[in-house]
């Protein structure tokens, strides 16, 4: 136990950087940079989502009382959450606020090495105007792409997070997979403990974004790998999940 | 290196979930919890940080400006930071609202199973009524312990983060420790990611919280473990540094 144990807290450490030769990563062999979205046919329907400068006051709130007021939420009201609202939580968790180049841009979150390894999906359950079924966000686009619309979706993601029950009850749950390459392409082994510090960045700013509408909701790192890999139609090797929100307007 | 590159991105994926046995956790086997905080001496010098419910407009700020105009800032003005600020951002990173018992305490953010791997270190360099040196935030008392003041503090912070030398130009470097043994207390093995994505969930609310008082920060993952963890005074193996903010007001 405590061999493997030193094992596991050893990648909390920042020790291996001793040991990635820097001069080696794909970066600095002048490979090129993965893109920053995940390619997606022309054909795919999409679904436009309002810029964030046209949400007017939707979502403007008092920073410091989102954080005071902030807590976990396992209970939702039922009520469907607004297509505008949706737009503002993935802006707020993913957005892109500048296009550098085709493997850069710059989001509304910090991502070591302006890497971004990460694709929001979205289990849609009870979004007004847009049909059940399995989405992504294209951030470059700020559009829903359109996946899948899998049979009885709410007990899938129940089963996909261990029978977590409320995961069931969201109007929507975020799922978000790491595309480690983006990543191992800069930092080689190095790249590993950033993207999951990136994936609680992210996570942040869904909590305080929703407290700024009203809705709750409480992060879940415990799932079934491939049971959630396959409900979301992702490899599990060059993407895999790493963190889900289920989100709902509370009681 | 495909196959350690398999075993680093294991460490994102929940898989280890599946071979931890909960009913043999430290927690099952009824263990009472470890301390929601370090222990520390009543004789200690400590300085009293005014509460958030007494900071008045202190950090009133729009969220999604928060949000919008956040960026990594690696230029600071040299003005020195208000303790009262300083009172916010520590309040907004790890303050407690709610102590429940001995072992667990609600925080400003969220974390697994409520319990809170960090202690915050600050490497004070230019705060207000504060002698420079390292200080540990006392998250129950609201309070800064003094720890040590060593000499050169700027050239040794730029040293223990590989010759990043804007750390040295901060007003305060945040440096978060992992006491790994609080989330293996509960999740055993299946402690450690969750503890880096907390680590992500403390930095985003600094980051957003600094542009609340016209400050900034830039996170760093990329430092000497073994020279953070001596500056500190802490042991590397109980106790270890995972994640560092400098952070001073903007140019």
């Amino acid at each position: 136990m405590n061999h493997e144990r030193n094992r596991y807290r050893e990648f909390l450490k920042d020790n291996i950087r001793q040991r990635v030769d820097f001069s080696q990563t794909d970066q600095r062999r002048q490979i090129p940079p993965p893109p920053v979205e995940k390619p997606f046919s022309p054909d795919a329907r999409r679904i436009a989502l309002k810029k964030i400068d046209l949400l007017g006051d939707l979502g403007a709130f008092d920073l410091k009382s989102a954080i005071a007021h902030r807590e976990s939420c396992r209970f939702y009201s039922g009520e469907p959450l607004k297509l505008d609202e949706l737009s503002f939580l993935l802006w707020a968790t993913q957005g892109v606020r500048l296009r550098l180049d085709a493997g850069h841009a710059l989001r509304t979150v910090p991502s070591a090495g302006c890497r971004h390894a990460f694709e929001s999906y979205l289990c849609v359950l009870n979004v007004e105007g847009v049909e059940k079924g399995i989405y992504r966000y294209l951030p470059l686009e700020h559009e829903l792409l359109f996946e899948q619309a899998p049979e009885q979706l709410e007990s899938r993601i129940v089963r996909a997070t261990l029978g977590q029950r409320f995961t069931g009850d969201a109007a929507v749950v975020f799922v978000w997979t790491a595309i480690p390459y983006r990543m191992e392409w800069r930092y080689g082994l190095a790249a590993h403990k950033v993207i999951a510090l990136d994936a609680g960045h992210v996570c942040q700013n869904l909590y305080l974004a929703c407290e700024a509408i009203g809705a709750g909701t409480c992060a879940i790192a415990a799932y079934d790998q491939p049971g959630m890999d396959r409900l979301l139609g992702v490899d599990g090797e060059e993407e895999f999940t790493i963190y889900l929100a289920p989100v709902g307007k509370k009681g």
